[in-house]
Order: structure tokens, then C-alpha cells, then sequence
């Protein structure tokens, strides 16, 4: 039997629970699961879906499918209903695409760590490539050629590059024009883009310029998207993959369907319901994504700001809830407290002051590199009320309870590096 | 790009839409959908966990997991909530466990349509055995025995075998002494049973005798079953899966949990609220549990006689709402109509009589033979009051709207077999 690893993330969390039972305190930045309360109307559309009982449409029905081709419509991506499928989840829609489309896999190091698992479960070998000084999400141009090639010379075909934007570890957006660069790569070296977009509707600024390589590469271009993250919604798993307006796009989207009809059947139809009313979008969803992409942002900068304090390099966070720092800048006054890695960085964190991050070796990092990745999404209050107020805060880090935190990890990671 | 079927299953579900929208009438056999309203207090079990909009754990809250335990048993199959993994639906897991546990395949001839697809899709071979005389569900002793030693004469490891209890598509349950039979061959031969037991609770007769393999081979059998048939959620997507009490099973379900952490993450929080109460197993479930069984059992018998009086044999249904004909005793006649096998066969019904069934070449039989798999379980009504009355009947069959159908189908093959 191969030799099966427990998710880093999972790992975690097992960590977290069981010191919490042996009444540590723990700030848990190392899941990025947002504890926000569900939306009212989301509620209310799930108990509207629940006499939806039957399988119905394995894509998902006409209705949720129409929604979501409105949503990317709507973000400069023209879509039909034909283009989409629902899941549980975008990680089954990754997997089945990882299944369904030949060669190897390139992704940006670090990365999700979704991705790499995926790529090897359907037999692909998996290229890292360094992402850019300017952000995350994408690799290095240069890097990314050059890496082609001498995979190619090895008898390797990578075929397939996974993009995330904005990004999943770093919080930032790939500019316009570094997006154009790696979808005229692709273009020239035939490669398909999985453009990662769960948090495009977490840009802490509205006006962050965003192209998604859908529009820069539309006949190659594969976005996945789901509600776990901007409405807060991890728990019931909804997804959502937008395949090309091209013969090459319906040959993937019906090979995802296929694959679907063997492994998930289709999205729950209570699930589909709820997927439709917010893909919509009508005015209160668009308040809610706004009081939310307000809350991660405000909380996001105060940690950056503890983290360059601290003394680390760290790209500034402008989408999702991530920062991704690098303590190299103080890599021999950490070497005098063990820490020389980016494993003996994490445990240090929490076995000296109760901080759970995620080491950067678990992202495809350097395990060498001072990095981690650090989630605010946890830090928004212990009870409902206490995060209905962070919603509703025009400055949330500024409340007691957020602030009190925020003063904790500043503390703790000022004595890390003093 | 590998050629991605779309599944027959939905196949037939497409060509019987688009005949319905030209305005015919079908009568569609060829789906194992159950057309009943949601039971109430499911719904409000839905309603309640809607703010379970967290992951929590992958392998399902301890209270879901302690549930299904109890579930099992009280089927004497003695359970801790350790050994319960639940996941959307029954597919996914069982795709799991082809791809955590090594070796090649072997399934009953016919079987659910399920089995092989997934098998493939884990790179493994399958090896289909045809089923006894007395029940299908469970390959034949003797055939399996002989297969397994021709398969690794040609270098292949055959390492897992299929069961289902009761049988989707015969409609039947292997006898006790012929699961005994399996389970000593599965001991001798080493291999993982994976005991798909889905129809459990649709025992026509609750006397009838049912011995799971997991309590003839304890250490080797996994058990899957889910809400979709028995309490008619296929929309909901609630699946269970069941591991022996042993390192083995334990390193299984880790490998499950491993694979469900990068694909699904975990079964969405509102319907593991349904879970923990229905496998809780309250009064009213067992009585609607007990209505439910009714109904498919009345319908099942009436089809199956049906088929019998047109020339068919066929198994006697006891469990599930399947019957699984063979029309070769009237062979010859049904030449004379182009009619040669099981394609021809399911052409002839659906062109010249609105009948939709599955061919058994779908479930892996054999193609000449005459054979395919009927459903009855979207006959109940087309409307929640008729599947009401249904539900409530003493004798299902005998109502207007469902005799009506029957009649129709009588009349049907009475004319093919004529």
C-alpha cells in the first residue's frame, strides 16, 4: 500500500485541537478557513433547495450554471451556461482536470497545497518554478521558459500551469502585464491554464487592477472558483469550474463531467440553490463580499505590519487573507534560537508562543527559506457577535478583541526576532 | 487527451429528456433515482446544521462518525465511530479505496455500473465473474476461484472484490452460506472485501436472512453504504464508509482520510447533521425506512411478474427495486423483430414502446445476452401526493396511477414477446 500522507493542513489542525484540550492558547494562523457566521439569505436558500432530493444534471442544473456564466460574465469573462460545472468543492473539479488533461504539471513555488497532491494522485510530475519579487501566484517568466525546456530535454511534457489569483500563500495579484507574459508563454509552448480565482472577489481594493488569463488567453484558459472563502461558506462545499468556448475547452469540460458522473455525481441540490442565488449576485451579496474583502484587507495589513516590524521582508497583502513573509533579514539572530529552517521557524512559533503557521516546505518552499504562511481568517472573534462587529467595523484590526491578538503576535514575533 | 465516456446512466437520462421534450411518453425503467419527497424531519435536520459552514473534520464530526457506528451496529457489526468515514456520497469513497489499496479488481458480472469505470480510473484491470443462479451481487465460488488463478498465471494480483448486499442490478441477496463461501475464498486468497451494502434497508421483507461480510471476514471487509436509496437523498450526497477493526483497515481508512483531505475535504456540515440523525435511526425513520421498503418491494414483485409472464426469466426481487430479465427463453421470437441482443433489445423498447431500461452490456454482461436492469423506483407519482399515497399504501401497486403504468408495461412486453 503506498504511503498515504495525512494533508499538511489536517496535520495542523489534529496539532491545534489537542493542545487546546491541554488548555494552551493558540493563535491559529495555519488554516485559512474564514470563521465568519453563514449569510442569512445563503440560509435561506439552502432551506429552499432542501426538496431538492433528486440527482438532476451532473453539471449542475441549467439555472445554477446560467448564474454562475453571469458572475464571470460580469468580470469581463463572456461565458454561457454551457461552460460551466458545479462541485463539491473546486478541489474535485481539480482533480478531474489533473485527470482528464495529458502531461505534467507546472506550478508557482510556493503554491496551494492542493495542487501538487492532485497532479501526482493522476501520475504527473509536478515542476515548481520561484514566483517573481512583484507577487505570488505565477511563476517567473524566465524561470518558467527555461524550466520547459529542460524538461523537455529530459523527455518530460509539462503541459498544464496552475495559476492562482490573487494568490494563495502570498495575499497579492499578479499585474496585468505579468499575467500577459505567462499567457503568451503558454500560448507559444501549448500549454493549458488552470487559472485558480477562489479569492477574486477578496481584493482588499476593488480598483486592484485584476486580469484573469481567461481574458489574456481565453481559448486555453480554465478558471475554477468557489464560495468557501469570500462568502465564508468552507463548510458546504461548493465549487465552481468555466471551461473555453473552444473544442479543446468542451473535450476537458466533458471529460470533467465524466469523471464527475463516476465520483460526485453532481453538487447537492440544496447546494446548487445556494450557488445560484449568490453567483447572482444581487445587491446584498455584493455588500457582504464588500464588508468582508474589508475586514480580511484591514486585518491582513496589520499583520504585514507586525511581520516588517519584526524585521522580515513580506510582500504587501492586497487580496485574500494571507501574508507570506521571509525572515531572512534576521536569519543569524534566529540561528541562535534553533531556528534555521522554515520547520524549525513554524515549531518554534508554537512551541514558544502558541502561534500555528504554515511552514513554507509544506507549500513546495525552500525548506531552507525563513517563510510561512499566515492566515487571518481565524482571528475575527470566538462568537457570532463578535464577528458580525468585525463585519460591520469600517477599521476591524482596531476593535478590543482583534486588536488584542494583533498586540499578542506583535509581541511574540518582536522577542522571535529581538 | 483519453477518451472520457459520458456514463451511460447519463446518457440515458439525456436521450429520455430530449424524447420527452418532443412530446413523448416515456416510461423510464433505467435510472435507480427514487422519486419520493424528502422526509420531513430530514429536512429539518438540513435546516439545523446550516450553520455549519466550517470544515471541521475530514473524515465527519465525531457525532456523525458515533452515529453511523451505532447504525452498524445494530446490524451485528460491532462499530467505533474510528472506523466511520463519511464523504458526498458513496462514489467518492469507493474511488478512494481503489486508489489507496493496491492490486486489480474483481467484480460480480453484472454489477453496478460504478464499479469498473473507477477501477479503471485507479489504473487497475477488472476482472468481471459472473454471478450464481441463486443471486447476483456476489460472484460465482468456483469462477472466482479459477479467475484469480488465470489472472495471476498472466502476472496480474487481484486484490479486491466487489460485493453488493442486496444486489444492484438483480434486485436479490446472496444467500448467507454463499457469502460464507466469498468470505472463506477471500480469506485464502488475501483479499480486500469491499462490501457495498447501500440497499440494506431495502429488504423487502425485513426477515429475509442478510449476513454481512463484515461479519463473516471482519478484518477484511470495508463496508460503503449512504442515504441516497433507503431514504431517497441522491440530491443530498451522503455516503458512509466502514473499516475493518485492524491495522489493515486502520491504514486503509488513513488513506482514505489522506485522499478525502485533497478532493472532497469533507461532507458539507448541513448534511452531516442529516446523517447523525438518520443513521440515529428514531422511530419515524424506521418506520418510513419500513414504508419505503414496502413500496419498492410491491412494485418490484408486479414488474417482476410482468417480466415473467412475458417469457422471461428473472429473479425473484427481495431487496432493492431492481429486477434483472433475461429474455432468452423467447430468443427467436424477439429475432424476429431485429431484436439479438441486449443493445437491440433496450433500442426496441424505447423506439417502439416509450420503455427506458438499462442493458445488462452496460453493467458489464455479457452482450449477446438478452438481458437488462429495470428500475421501479420512478413510478411512485409525479406528483409529492401521489409519492405520498404511495408511501402509504398497504398495497402500492394496486393504485390507480401505479397500476396504470404497470399496465402499460404489461401490454408492452407482452407485444415483444408476442
Amino acid at each position: 500500500m503506498a504511503d498515504w500522507r495525512i494533508s499538511p493542513t489536517l496535520a495542523l489542525n489534529d496539532m491545534v485541537a489537542q493542545r487546546q484540550e491541554r488548555g494552551e492558547s493558540i493563535v491559529h494562523l495555519g488554516f485559512g478557513e474564514v470563521r465568519l457566521p453563514a449569510f442569512e439569505p445563503l440560509v435561506d436558500r439552502l432551506v429552499a433547495g432542501a426538496s431538492r432530493n433528486t440527482y438532476g444534471p451532473v453539471a449542475g442544473s441549467q439555472a445554477v450554471r446560467q448564474a454562475a456564466a453571469g458572475y464571470f460574465t460580469r468580470r469581463r469573462i463572456p461565458t454561457d451556461a454551457e461552460q460551466v460545472v458545479v462541485g463539491p468543492g473546486s478541489k474535485p473539479l481539480l482533480l478531474a482536470l489533473n485527470l482528464v488533461v495529458p502531461g505534467d504539471v507546472i506550478v508557482p513555488k510556493p503554491a496551494r497545497n492542493t495542487y501538487a497532491p492532485q497532479a501526482e494522485l493522476a501520475g504527473k510530475k509536478v515542476f515548481r518554478i520561484s514566483i517573481p519579487a512583484r507577487a505570488g501566484g505565477v511563476p517567473d517568466p524566465a524561470a518558467l521558459q527555461d524550466t520547459i525546456l529542460a524538461a523537455r530535454a529530459l523527455g518530460r511534457d509539462p503541459r498544464i500551469v496552475i495559476l492562482t489569483l490573487p494568490d494563495n500563500p502570498t495575499g497579492t495579484v499578479a499585474p496585468p502585464e505579468l499575467v500577459r507574459e505567462i499567457c503568451a508563454l503558454a500560448e507559444q509552448e501549448d500549454l493549458l491554464i488552470i487559472s485558480d480565482e477562489t479569492y477574486r472577489d477578496v481584493l482588499h481594493d476593488p480598483r486592484t487592477p485584476m486580469l484573469s488569463p481567461a481574458e489574456a488567453a481565453p481559448r486555453r484558459t480554465v478558471v475554477t472558483t468557489g464560495l468557501s472563502k469570500n462568502l465564508a461558506l468552507g463548510g458546504w462545499r461548493i465549487g465552481v469550474a468555466r471551461f473555453p468556448d473552444s473544442l479543446w475547452g468542451q473535450r476537458i469540460r466533458d471529460g470533467v463531467i465524466s469523471f464527475a458522473s463516476e465520483v460526485w455525481s453532481t453538487l447537492a441540490g440544496p447546494m446548487q440553490q445556494v450557488a445560484e442565488y449568490a453567483f447572482t449576485e444581487p445587491q446584498e451579496v455584493r455588500q457582504r463580499l464588500a464588508d468582508s474583502a474589508r475586514l480580511h484587507g484591514s486585518v491582513a495589513r496589520a499583520l504585514h505590519r507586525i511581520m516588517v516590524d519584526a524585521g522580515a521582508v513580506c510582500r504587501p497583502p492586497v487580496g485574500a487573507f494571507y501574508v507570506y513573509p521571509d525572515f531572512n533579514p534576521v536569519r543569524e539572530k534566529l540561528a541562535a534560537r534553533g531556528v534555521t529552517d522554515a520547520d524549525t521557524l513554524s515549531r518554534h512559533l508554537v512551541d514558544e508562543h502558541g502561534i500555528v503557521v504554515l511552514g513554507g516546505h509544506l507549500l513546495g518552499d525552500d525548506p531552507t527559506a525563513l517563510r510561512f504562511k499566515a492566515a487571518t481568517s481565524m482571528l475575527y472573534g470566538d462568537t457570532v457577535e463578535l464577528q458580525q462587529q468585525a463585519l460591520a467595523a469600517d477599521d476591524p484590526a482596531k476593535l478590543p478583541h482583534i486588536r488584542e491578538v494583533l498586540t499578542r503576535l506583535s509581541e511574540a514575533f518582536t522577542k522571535l526576532c529581538g
